[in-house]
Formats: C-alpha cells, sequence, structure tokens
C-alpha cells in the first residue's frame, strides 16, 4: 500500500540555467499521484524547512510551471546551510506536522548529503518517508552521473564567450585571460575548448584544477603562444591549486572570505584574473594584458541555454517523483550515457554520491596539463545542444604590395 | 560622371557583435557598381593602410560574406592608431598607388575624427576622393545618431545577463556589483534597467558616469535597498566619477594603464567591482557582497545579438556605400528615429560626429541620479530587438504555519 501524504520539493548550493526544469518536471509527475494530497515547495531550501516557509504549488497553473521552468536560478530560492543532526530533527518536526512522505532536494554533492542525513534520521525514528536527490550543479562534479543538470548550458555560456573573446583578442591582440567557475572540477573551464574553431583559434592554453599549476610553467606556455600567434587566448580555472594543494588565490591574495561549508570565497572577485594578468606583464613585457572573471554570468544568464540540458533536467526531476511516489524508492537520480548520443536515468544509492567529487578524468586532460583532449570534446559536444552560434572568417586572398 | 575606381574598407575601435554586418553590407553593393574595379579591405583598421595589408575582397563569396556578417567582433581585425598628418601622408601615398577612391570606415568617435582627418587631406592634396564614417559603437555616444549600431546587442547582452544575476541574487541574497562599459556615456549600464518584470527585482541601483559618484550616498542607497528587500543589485558604469570629475577607480587604485589616446584602462580588469565591494562589506557591515565585471562579454559573447541592431548595421554599411559610389558624398552615415518603431538613414557632415561624445540626455535619468526613467526604457525598448527571454515566479499561496 502506497503512503498517502504531501510531497516538499526544495533547490539547494547554487542556481543553474535548468534548475527549474527540475522542479516542474518533479512537481508536474507528483501532482498526477492520487495517494498525493499537495506539492510544497520550500522556501530557501532545508531552511525553509526549519522555518515552516512553504509554497503551495498544488495550486500553481501549468503554464506558470512551464514559464518558470525556462527561467535561470532557483524559482524557490536557495540555501547554503548543511544540516546536522539537531537541524534535521527540526526538519522531521515539521515535516511530520504537515504530513509530508515524499522529499525531493534539487543540488549537488552538499545537496545530495543533507537527502543522505534525511533518510537515515527518517529511518532512524521509523518514519515512513522517501527521500530523492534530483541532480544539478554546472561544475558537473557528481559521482557516477555520465554528467550533471545545469553542466551542458553553463558549458554553453562558456564556448560562446570564448568563441567571442578569442574574437575580439583576434581583432585587438594581447594576452586575455578569461577565470570560469570549478573548484574541483575542471568541465566547465574544459567547454571553453568548443570555441576553437581554426587551429590558431583561442583558447590557446586551459588551466584545471585537476593539475598542479606552476607559475613557471605558465609563464613558459604563454611566451610560446605568443611568440608563434601574437596574442593568447587564456582559460583558467577559478580553483587552480599549486603542486601542495594550495588555491594560487590563496597563496596570492592572503585572508579570504569563507562560506558555511569552509569554502574560499572564489566567486564573486576578479582578484585571481588581476593577479594572474599583473603576472604575465611584469615577467613577458607584453603590454596588452586583459582578464575577465565570468563570475555569476555563467550560471544564470538568461537566454543562453542547452535545449539538450534543458530535457534532462526535466527528465531527472519527472523520474525522482516516481521513482519515489510510484515504486517507493531512496536515492538519487543518476545519468548514464547509453549511445551516442542517449542518455537513460538510473535511481543510485545516495551514499555513492552523498559529499563525494567527480574529477575530470585523464583521458581528458592533454599530457602537457594544458589543454583538454579529443576525447573530451567528443564528451561535450552534445551537452552543448543544438544551433550553437557559427562563426566565419574572411578568406580573401592578400593583395600584392605596389608601395613596399 | 563617376570616379573609377577601387574602394577600400576598414574597421577601427573596439568590435561589437554587428560590426561585420556594415562590412558585409558596404562590400556587397560597392560590388554592384561598374565604376568600382575592387573592393579592398585594410587588416588592423587605418594601420593596415599604411603597411599595405589588403584583402582582396571581391574574391569573397556571398555565402562566407554572410557568415561573416552574423560573427561577432572585426574580421578585418582592428587598431587603437588614430592617424596625425604624417601618418595620413602615408595612406595616400598607399591609396594613390592602388587607384583607391573610396573609403569607408567602421568606428566611433575616434574613427569617425579619423575619416574627417583623411578627407581633409584629400580635398588638400587635390585626390578626387569620397570617404564615408559608418557608425558603430557599443557606447551609443556618437553625436546626430539617434542610436548606434552595436548598441542594441551589447544592451541586450547586458538586459539579459541582469534578468540573470536578479534571480541568483534572489536565491541567495546580498549585495551585488555588476560594472558594465561606457567611459562617458552611461546608455549601456542604463540598459540594465530593462531586466527589472517585478517591482522588486534588480537592478535597485544604476550609477552613470553622467552623474557625479558619491560615496556616501552610494552607502546610502545600498542601505535603503538592502534594509527593504535584503538584498541589491547594483549596475555600475566602468567611468564613474567623482565631483571633480576624477574617474573613481583612478581615485582608488592609484597609477592605471593608457592606451595611446590618452584614455585610462577601464575594461579587463575586476578593481573597481572588487573595490566597490570591498567599501560596502567594511562599511555597511553585509557579509555576502559580490561583484562581476562583464568585460569582454559584453561586446563579442558569440549568440547573443539583436535582430534590430543586425539590420540597421548591414543598412548603414549599404547606405555608406550608396551615398559614396552612387551619389559622391562624403561624410557620416546616421541613424535617426522617425517612427515607433521605424528609423532611417542621412548622410551628416562629419565635423558634427568627429572626435565629440554624446552623454544620456537629463531625461532618461531619475532625479536621484541613481537609476533610469520611463523615457529611457521606451527609448531602449525596440533597440533590444525581438524575442527576448521571458522569466517568470512561482506565485503559489503560502502554507499555514503548523508548528511555530
Amino acid at each position: 500500500m502506497k503512503v498517502q501524504g504531501k510531497v516538499l520539493i526544495a533547490q539547494g548550493g547554487g542556481p543553474t540555467a535548468v534548475i527549474n526544469q527540475s522542479l516542474v518536471g518533479a512537481v508536474l509527475e507528483a501532482r498526477k499521484y492520487p495517494q498525493i494530497t499537495h506539492v510544497y515547495g520550500a522556501l530557501n531550501g532545508v531552511s525553509g524547512i526549519i522555518n515552516e516557509n512553504f509554497l503551495d504549488l498544488t495550486q500553481e497553473t501549468e503554464h506558470n510551471l512551464n514559464v518558470v521552468a525556462n527561467t535561470p536560478s532557483s524559482a524557490l530560492m536557495s540555501t547554503r546551510d548543511k544540516p546536522d543532526e539537531a537541524y534535521c530533527k527540526q526538519m522531521f518536526e515539521v515535516m511530520q506536522k504537515h504530513n509530508i512522505r515524499y522529499f525531493f532536494y534539487i543540488g549537488g554533492n552538499d545537496s545530495s548529503d543533507t537527502v543522505r542525513i534525511v533518510s537515515e534520521e527518517a529511518k532512524r525514528i521509523g518514519y515512513d518517508f522517501r527521500a530523492v536527490h534530483i541532480p544539478k550543479t554546472i561544475d558537473n562534479d557528481l559521482m557516477v552521473n555520465d554528467h550533471t543538470p545545469g553542466y551542458g548550458s553553463a558549458a554553453r555560456f562558456v564556448a560562446q564567450a570564448f568563441m567571442g573573446v578569442n574574437l575580439d583578442n583576434r581583432a585587438l591582440p594581447g594576452v586575455y585571460i578569461g577565470v570560469v567557475m570549478g573548484r574541483h572540477a575542471g568541465f566547465l573551464p574544459a567547454a571553453s575548448a568548443m570555441a576553437q574553431l581554426y587551429p590558431d583559434d583561442g583558447p590557446h592554453l586551459i588551466y584545471l584544477p585537476e593539475r598542479p599549476f606552476d607559475t613557471d610553467k605558465f609563464l613558459k606556455d604563454v611566451k610560446n603562444v605568443y611568440d608563434k600567434y601574437g596574442r593568447c587566448v587564456i582559460a583558467v580555472s577559478e580553483g587552480i591549486q599549486d603542486a601542495e594543494g594550495n588555491p594560487i588565490i590563496t597563496k596570492l591574495t592572503g585572508e579570504v572570505e569563507k562560506d558555511a561549508h569552509g569554502n574560499v570565497q572564489l566567486s564573486g572577485t576578479g582578484a585571481l584574473g588581476d593577479t594572474l594578468s599583473q603576472y604575465v606583464k611584469d615577467n613577458l613585457n607584453i603590454k596588452r594584458v586583459r582578464s575577465d572573471t565570468f563570475g555569476y554570468l555563467q550560471r544564470s544568464f538568461a537566454g543562453c541555454v542547452s535545449d539538450v540540458d534543458q530535457i534532462e533536467a526535466r527528465e531527472v526531476g519527472e523520474r525522482a517523483a516516481q521513482f519515489a511516489i510510484r515504486d517507493n524508492l531512496d536515492g538519487s537520480v543518476t545519468i548514464h550515457r547509453v549511445g551516442n548520443y542517449a542518455v537513460d536515468y538510473r535511481l543510485t544509492n545516495i551514499k555513492e554520491i552523498a559529499a563525494l567529487t567527480k574529477l575530470m578524468p585523464d583521458e581528458f586532460i592533454n599530457e602537457e596539463g594544458n589543454h583538454v583532449t579529443e576525447a573530451f570534446r567528443s564528451y561535450v559536444r552534445p551537452l552543448l545542444g543544438s544551433n550553437m552560434p557559427q562563426v566565419g572568417r574572411l578568406r580573401a586572398p592578400k593583395v600584392e604590395k605596389l608601395v613596399k
């Protein structure tokens, strides 16, 4: 006999361009089941649960839900809170009062760990309760998953951005450094490689957190490219570290802000890009050196989205509701590549996901550790979706000189 | 009798998303006239003329020209060179050797001044020569013009970016500062206002270079918004100045790089955003303060373009060729708004454009000097083009609390 009761959905961590697709997928699917009396949304993730801030999503029109699905960032707002046992007890007090029997949490590593804790606490107190984690992260760093919802759209933004800055840098040459999100995993900066069309197109160099960042090697790399092409476009992960594991940003700037999880603030500041710029200027005697830090634009920009990512984000939400409500199961919905290109969704034990981080596999990183491989390009290409912008070049012949 | 000879086209200054539309508009139109023997493109603006670096665009296919038209950044590459009299003499030596009789220069204020100097030099030496300036600048700061090609697409990028960061900031509240290009004219940061849908949407504050930036008033403004909404999204022009006309960035960072025109380097560094962030943190005791500097993304991003801007950029190129070749006239092609929304193109005396800067008119700036007016919104709306992304919000009712 299926448990009758309410569904509660929440969104945690950093927003993505498609996180509301998953929300809407789960809401619309959950509303189909007779044993579901209401579908609630918690505002600001788990903090909305302990503060009892719920919206009754049973009263949303399907039309408005579809408008919200196409809107970037978390429509239920987010949180950086990470529940401990006491926090969890408070959550259950509230959820039991409202007869909430199904919980869906859309988020990354930290959010999946929350689902694990909540699941265990439900078992411990003998409360009949299903909890399913719905994957989301632009970092693409969840275990078991071939890739994660949110990554494709952010990767597309990064690729389109580098298509543009490469052409800009070609028109007004110099050294350009674009700092891209990704604390531990380099999948997002790696996507910049998809901007390369001609052999001399940038990004000429890509630095990932999976490889130690050696400042001398960096200078040598930049000099080589600059000598060859008279310009150099570089993609750098915000999380690059030295051989001892110290973030380059911490090393260069001293004291830095940390969040509730003890993570160093990497985004929302141009410090890393500016420091690397200055380092190149000082050491290579190149005058025009510029850096941009892509910041929040890469995860929230309205109007740059991968259709493949949209569809998959919708489906993982829908599948979560099916696994929990129809099949009475707990776990994390995971994406598996079963064709080129086709995916399947499975329910995976949350312990295989929770609080773990997947890094770029070696086969995706070139030997020198300053670019990606063809294997990575094949992997990421379908995730960017259809109708990528096409850029062109003049191919007219040069005119013979008459004066000189 | 029309002068028989060659056409030479070049692109100057900062690239835009549609600058190649103007190039292709002029090339395709010029190729139709029997008196035109060849259409050349100078590589790297005027520096390609003195160095005799020409491409024979007569040999480009129409298909490839159309692919290039849809490609951001200057396909002929650019320059920051600003010719003096000696430079001009060298240009004429080369142009006469190649029997170049028509010169089109696509650019902003500095480029239009180059056209003026070249025109006067041709007259002085009695060389039968037509020169037409084709307008281009994301800053939208050319005199006489209602607006300039390149602005609409950059404005669209800024609006879409703020739609996203506003939603991101709503999900994870704090203070967010987005630094937008525009050294003297605030049209581009002002376009951020088009991201506002609901009354509590950001940008809540917009600071333009047309109004003195008072750091105390800034703090008071931010505090007011933060107290009201628990968050604050701010758009700031990179060129904000104090009451004495000192750029805030110069004031805060000391020595800074200058370009060949004596302009301070404002782009390609996160310094202004970071310094303003720190200033808010230090003085308002708000922990989560973030800044992004939109940098080169706002003028080169592949795949974010206004269709209205594309069409107009194409047409100003086409009209330039008609004015020079068919009508044998010199000047600058200017855009005039003659309907809501419709434009007409005229040929204006170059002296009314050259080296002058149009600023935001008072009626576009609110009384407090920290936002725009409805008049500005009406002005800018059609320039963003069609199919702007639509964002939505959940509007489900709150659930009654049972615990607290």
